[in-house]
């Protein structure tokens, strides 16, 4: 690291920057280092087998003995989702976080057995005071109560990060407080570190209140039960569904895990009222139609959600009926396009009438704000510095050129990667150097374990699967024993391969043989198999599974498998 | 199959209903079969490693004496694309096809080694007659020249079949036939079959006119060297591609097999002009920026596709210069969206100005009618019997209620899946039965080795990998010869689990030891390996992969593997 001088303040994402997922920032000054979120990313695409992906904790692990706090700004799980993983790897004094977010984090990491003391409610009235650096809160909105922005002061200037935003004149819960926005405005902040989510979408996002609307409407219009899909992290959605049945006097049942965590942690913290709206499953079938809303995840089309479930007709507790009106109050998240689609095809099959975005624009509407929104916040702050932050890269550009129509400098913009530090002294910043920021990846329980050499084998497989060919010799008297043994996975259907089979048994045989009479050298064998059954499959097949030699020689007791 | 009688007239389709993509229609009267078009499908999602799925030929295959011909509408992948997969199958007496698709067909068949005489090319004006079938051809518009719908006539009644369309009323290439289709209409048409692609859109889709409008002005607006990816297949885009290139004073560069065969073929036809356009890389590094565009494949973000290349940094030829505009003359595939957005991210990364059909609505326009147009062909053909095809089953079932409106009664539609048969007698339809129309993947060069099964077992290798156990036992003396050898892909990084993988063996070891001192029998042996390590690996790693026992009997010469 290059920066001005020991006394300089450092700010750095190791995750947040040319992505939206697992965001986690730090600004570290001398001996203090605080956080800003822990998030995870669901990968989408090529990640085989990868459950999530963190970020790269070491620089942390590196400089645990500074770090003061982890300051959460909304329980969403690209915020607070790597916690479980942070707290096993680093010593952390203490978490500050919003209300709902803090009923969301105990619950995670009594999921996962993680006792730890020192988790703290904050609230726009708390200020966090270390010897360098202070921080406060503003509360924004977003699609989840109590989102917090933060402001941290440092000795060499105020530093703020929005958190997740959008600003809603007519919002479900409370207004977000533009008068504090105001004030630290006022106070003269260096730099702001802004949502990048939506930065490409022109004008302003659509209400809440809106949306509340177009539900409204379907309410009136159907008598059939209404089934709604919807992110079950949306608890303002949540909210006003309920609002909605209560109104229309229809009763909610409630499907799928997350939603049900979510909505007894929002009727525990007094966000959802009603709580007696709430039946089961066996209760809704006593109820006629018109009396009943359910209430499911699966709005991504995910194949083991309750809605995905109730398409394909294979849901335990729900199957669908004539008069079923499906809605889906959700936005479509690249990569999910196709498992919707195919949700959707499958509702219409089944004679429901569905609800998308598509068909009906006010259907949803992001937690983000759109170019206008951003503009108001970066008024608002009104900071010499900008560093757009929560999006992929082309987002971060389009942000940072909102921020240059608002006024900022274009040399005064930081589009950054994870890892790239910005050096901020005497209220100057300037970019100095970067530090180890890379994607970690969690499958199962195990952190790390899995590398790109892994996923791609798992590639490799997943495209023409496995050959395995396991031969027993002895080298000593220059013996083939037995014929060699082909097992497949993956590759063919091997009841109607017999003779394809009986023909890679006779190559790995021979291919044996033809190198058993030389020098016994076990990886001349194992690649002379692997090339001659490579040739001979792809020619025969267009595959090109792994193909795996396993030989065993058995009375030296030595054991080759190709690396 | 339940029919009339005899004599009726049957419609049915082997592909194209309930999915966009291989589409294949029959209709056969008494000893008749004529088949309209011959597509695959390339697969997305969870079709691990499978290349095309296409349609199952078998009652073709059953009734090949009866095959008159294939009518093709047109030379696009969905409906050209299983041509050499038939004529593997099924003997097909002869193929009509218009100019442009025979090219692509020819050029299909050369690759493949397949010999074929009996491809001929039709016009409008052909006539092609049977003993009870009749076939005439009418020019519609579509994103490829020469496409065309096709009017059969039988003794019960004429069907038209429209093949891909929409109304474009200053379009690029020639104007559709709007009087044939009239004249067709006044002759009363029984049955209708229409395209549904976009039948979930409002209103007329954009002209092609528009389209080139709008790329003129982005050749107006700059000096660097234009980056163009869009669709192969869509000739009328490159011809106005090169038009404008023409006029701006730009020479193409192409890139990308696809493009060039199509580029080719278009340019042998005569529908591209200005062969003397084109230039080599190394004759394009030679002019100026502003005299250069360079045509590429790679619009929905294919891993292996030129303008993915260019992004990555990794094309041979062409490395991005600040100064590049890239333009997506294209729209997004559903499924694509994960690839598109990351390619676009990397050319923001690279500082290119991106222009897609986000940002720019008129830089792409579908080669399919919406619903205005789809109203147009329904009044123009004017049928009694209304059946929407070539579309999701969402898409049938709009494009059936747009037919209701243009008031073709309810009970005349028919939303069909693949395989349903539409009979009719005497200029009335019913629906009768239904033949088996599945869906056949092709992986390599094989045709439907890849089952289910397969595609199982590779969707569990890619999320955990295969963990394979290989021992020698003897069961004479009822002794385990040596440890077993636990070799693993895809599942953890070996060099950091040497305990795990030693434990592994371990439990292996105790699992066949405790069942060596009973009875012999294999199965039980490889299910006890198999339980055990499950077992152990799951709780460690929180993992599933397919665990492969084998037992090799060596004294016997007896080897097991786990089915």
């Amino acid at each position: 690291m290059k920066f001005f001088n020991n006394d300089d303040t450092k700010v750095f994402a190791l995750g947040g920057l040319g992505e939206v997922g697992k965001n986690m920032y730090c600004i570290m000054h001398n001996n203090e280092i605080i956080i800003i979120d822990a998030g995870i990313t669901f990968p989408e695409g090529d990640l085989l087998g990868v459950d999530y992906v963190i970020p790269d904790y070491s620089f942390l692990k590196k400089n645990e003995n500074k770090i003061k706090a982890l300051f959460i700004t909304h329980g969403h799980e690209d915020h607070i989702g790597g916690i479980p993983f942070l707290l096993q790897t680093v010593n952390i004094p203490a978490i500050y976080a919003p209300n709902q977010a803090v009923g969301l984090i105990k619950r995670k990491l009594e999921e996962k057995n993680i006792q730890y003391k020192n988790l703290f409610i904050y609230t726009e009235k708390t200020i966090v005071k270390y010897k360098n650096i202070q921080v406060e809160f503003f509360r924004t909105t977003h699609s989840i109560p109590d989102s917090h922005g933060i402001c941290v002061t440092t000795p060499n200037g105020i530093i703020v990060a929005t958190g997740d935003f959008k600003f809603d004149f007519t919002p479900i819960g409370p207004v977000a407080n533009l008068h504090k926005m105001a004030e630290i405005g006022s106070r003269g902040v260096t730099l702001l570190l802004s949502d990048s989510t939506n930065a490409l979408n022109e004008g302003m996002s659509v209400s809440e209140s809106k949306v509340d609307e177009a539900l409204g409407e379907i309410f009136k219009r159907h008598n059939g039960r209404i089934i709604i899909a919807t992110f079950a992290s949306n608890i303002y959605r949540l909210k006003h569904i309920v609002d909605t049945c209560k109104r229309n006097d229809r009763k909610i049942v409630t499907f799928g895990r997350s939603m049900e965590t979510n909505i007894e942690i929002s009727i525990e913290g007094g966000y959802i009222k009603h709580k007696d709206i709430f039946i089961t499953p066996e209760e809704s079938k006593k109820l006629p139609p018109n009396k009943v809303c359910i209430l499911c995840t699966g709005s991504q089309g995910e194949p083991l959600a309750a809605l995905t479930r109730i398409a394909n007709g294979n849901h335990k507790q729900i199957k669908l009926q004539d008069d079923d009106v499906v809605v889906f109050s959700s936005s479509t998240i690249p990569g999910n396009a196709l498992s919707i689609s195919r949700t959707i095809n499958k509702l219409y099959l089944k004679g429901v009438e569905v609800y998308t975005n598509t068909s009906l624009s006010d259907i949803h509407t992001s937690g983000h704000g759109n170019k206008e929104e951003l503009k108001l916040m970066i008024r608002l702050i009104n900071p010499k510095y900008f560093m757009p932050f929560h999006g992929e890269y082309r987002m971060l550009k389009s942000h940072a050129d909102i921020a240059i129509d608002c006024d900022i400098p274009k040399e005064n913009t930081f589009v950054l990667g994870n890892g790239d530090i910005v050096s901020i002294y005497k209220g100057q910043a300037k970019l100095a150097g970067s530090i180890q920021a890379n994607d970690i990846y969690v499958d199962g329980n195990r952190i790390g374990d899995v590398s790109n050499a892994v996923i791609r084998d798992r590639k490799i497989m997943s495209n023409d699967g496995i050959v395995v060919v396991i031969t027993n010799i002895d080298t000593i008297n220059n013996k083939l024993l037995g014929s060699p043994n082909i097992t497949t996975r993956g590759f063919v259907l091997v009841n109607e391969n017999e003779e394809l089979l009986k023909k890679l048994e006779e190559i790995s045989k021979n291919a044996i043989i033809s190198k058993l009479n030389q020098q016994i050298n076990y990886s001349d064998i194992k690649n002379e198999i692997i090339n001659q059954l490579s040739n001979y499959i792809f020619e025969k097949t267009g595959r090109k599974p792994i193909i795996l030699p396993v030989i065993m020689d058995i009375k030296r007791n030595v054991k080759v498998t190709a690396k």
